[in-house]
């Protein structure tokens, strides 16, 4: 057996691991969804059963310690990141009078915004449960602390709409809000309830905050440059909405006579927006935003370096990479 | 100095340190909504200030060991309870389209549904946070199971809406959800947070059970009954919004003919509601719920009795016989 092989047989045992993990998760989560009858329960198995890629709770497998098997409680806060993600996304969907969500119908249209909200309350308070049975407190605190930054993000989206002042700064914060800080979080969790020592869980979660960054910065060039057939979202979304993202602002330091148009998004018919869109590309400022996210994911992987042995870092690089293989 | 006037002093000094403690309370939600600026801590800061009874927070205080003063870590859960209850007032707010609560802008009114949305989220997210920082996994446990149920409940209410064949049973399971299962968390985490023993933990549980159904009860009776001007509500809510109450499953027990202009009641102009009040006061359905909820606090009253003295029996007597002056 050749080294290269022996490497690749053991990266798919470790595989299987997280496979396995991320088996338990969705088990976790269906019974979450299962234990409750009528609307809620139907809401909540219909937002799990929409799927998504489950990044933040194979982010919080791949935080725990590679010298143990995966604890039962990293499975539970793994779980717990998807809960609250749902949670954001089912609000998300009330407040943006969403239709479609992934191609399926939003719980806002098919349950009516009553019973959204209702759901992501139940959502929301169901990943604090299945986090509390960690028994870990500092993990609560953690996720509740992210969970406060979410509804902020939110708020900041909202404020912020429409505004072609908006800086770079700004959008950072917004963010990391709303994206890196669960990224974050789940890194923590995984690395924290499996007993990864403090400065290990402080590189993860500081990986963990710069992938998720380059996660929503890749996310908002899709929404100016993807394939609508891949992503199932029509483009310029974030044009009609009024969400300034970083290459917009790239595109509007280049091309100040955008900012009107920008401001007017909400009003552009599909032409107006696809011009919006090509005017956009052509100010390089696609190619700008994506520099910024791969330097992001570059400072994941040097961060990675600087881990200990009880750190996953092959796979967590692969990660990092893919990210980048995926969008970049 | 008479027995009598030595009692009275003690009960003084007591209520001091639940004076206190309320206030310790008080400066906690503030240091919150006042932690973050923009439309999110203004709707927080109005919804704090809009005040309310604070009876849950008192619950908690109260149902600490009397022989030690309140730990923090108890006015930390006290004001999570309120987080929490105050959390869910800002999204029914937005559920009803409600534009007052207590006589005032409802944040959903004056912000706007989205900021409503966040906000809730907000408060959510907040109850957890400050819960955490007690460091004990099973105060977060027990109040995250209560705020599940809280969402379940406002799902019964809707799902329920207008269905004049409502049991008593479905009428107790939704106030348990809605109302008495977050007095009876606030109770036992007064206990737990002070070392109140396991037994006596489980007697204050049932004793703020019993008190919250009680409670609930009374709040129904009062939407038939009450004054306007001293509630600040217009009589007959429950009615327009479909709310089956305990005392309209018996006047509909008494008068089947009462079902139909129920089950309509969305449409009925003043006049009509009026004349539901009146028909159903004529049962003495009112007469026949006020009986359960002094049921309910005369159990909580016996329960109270078996307490040991570590329990501050005398005042939390003197609060359900209150429930019973105010409403009753």
């Amino acid at each position: 057996m050749t080294r290269r092989q022996e490497l690749s047989w053991r990266s798919l045992a470790q595989r299987r691991r997280y496979s396995d993990g991320l088996d338990a998760v969705e088990a976790r989560l269906a019974e979450v969804a299962g234990a409750y009858a009528g609307p809620l329960g139907a809401a909540a198995r219909s937002t799990l059963a929409a799927g998504g890629k489950r990044v933040r709770p194979l982010l919080a497998l791949l935080c725990a310690s590679r010298h143990a098997p995966i604890p039962a409680a990293v499975v539970r806060a793994a779980a717990a990141t998807e809960l609250l993600h749902m949670a954001t996304l089912v609000h998300d969907d009330v407040l943006d009078s969403a239709e479609l969500r992934r191609g399926r119908a939003t719980v806002a249209h098919e349950y009516g915004v009553e019973t959204a909200v209702s759901t992501g309350d139940f959502l929301l308070a169901r990943a604090f449960a299945e986090l509390a049975l960690t028994g870990d407190a500092t993990a609560v605190a953690l996720l509740s602390q992210t969970a406060v930054g979410l509804s902020e993000g939110e708020v900041f989206q909202r404020q912020e709409a429409f505004d072609v002042t908006l800086t770079v700064a700004a959008y950072r914060r917004r963010c990391e809000r709303k994206t890196a800080d669960l990224f974050a979080a789940a890194a923590r969790l995984g690395a924290l309830l499996s007993g990864v020592d403090a400065r290990q869980q402080q590189v993860l979660w500081e990986y963990g905050r710069l992938l998720g960054l380059a996660f929503q910065v890749f996310d908002d060039i899709l929404d100016l440059s993807g394939d609508e057939s891949r992503t199932g979202k029509r483009l310029g979304a974030d044009i009609r909405d009024g969400t300034v993202t970083l290459p917009l602002i790239y595109a509007l330091e280049a091309r100040p006579d955008l900012g009107p148009r920008l401001r007017d998004g909400a009003a552009l018919d599909e032409t107006a927006v696809a011009a919006v869109i090509a005017d956009v590309r052509a100010t390089g400022a696609i190619e700008r935003a994506r520099d910024v996210a791969i330097r992001s994911i570059e400072e994941a992987r040097r961060l990675l370096q600087t881990a200990s042995d009880d750190v996953e870092r092959d796979l967590l690089e692969e990660v990092a990479r893919a990210v980048v293989d995926r969008f970049g």
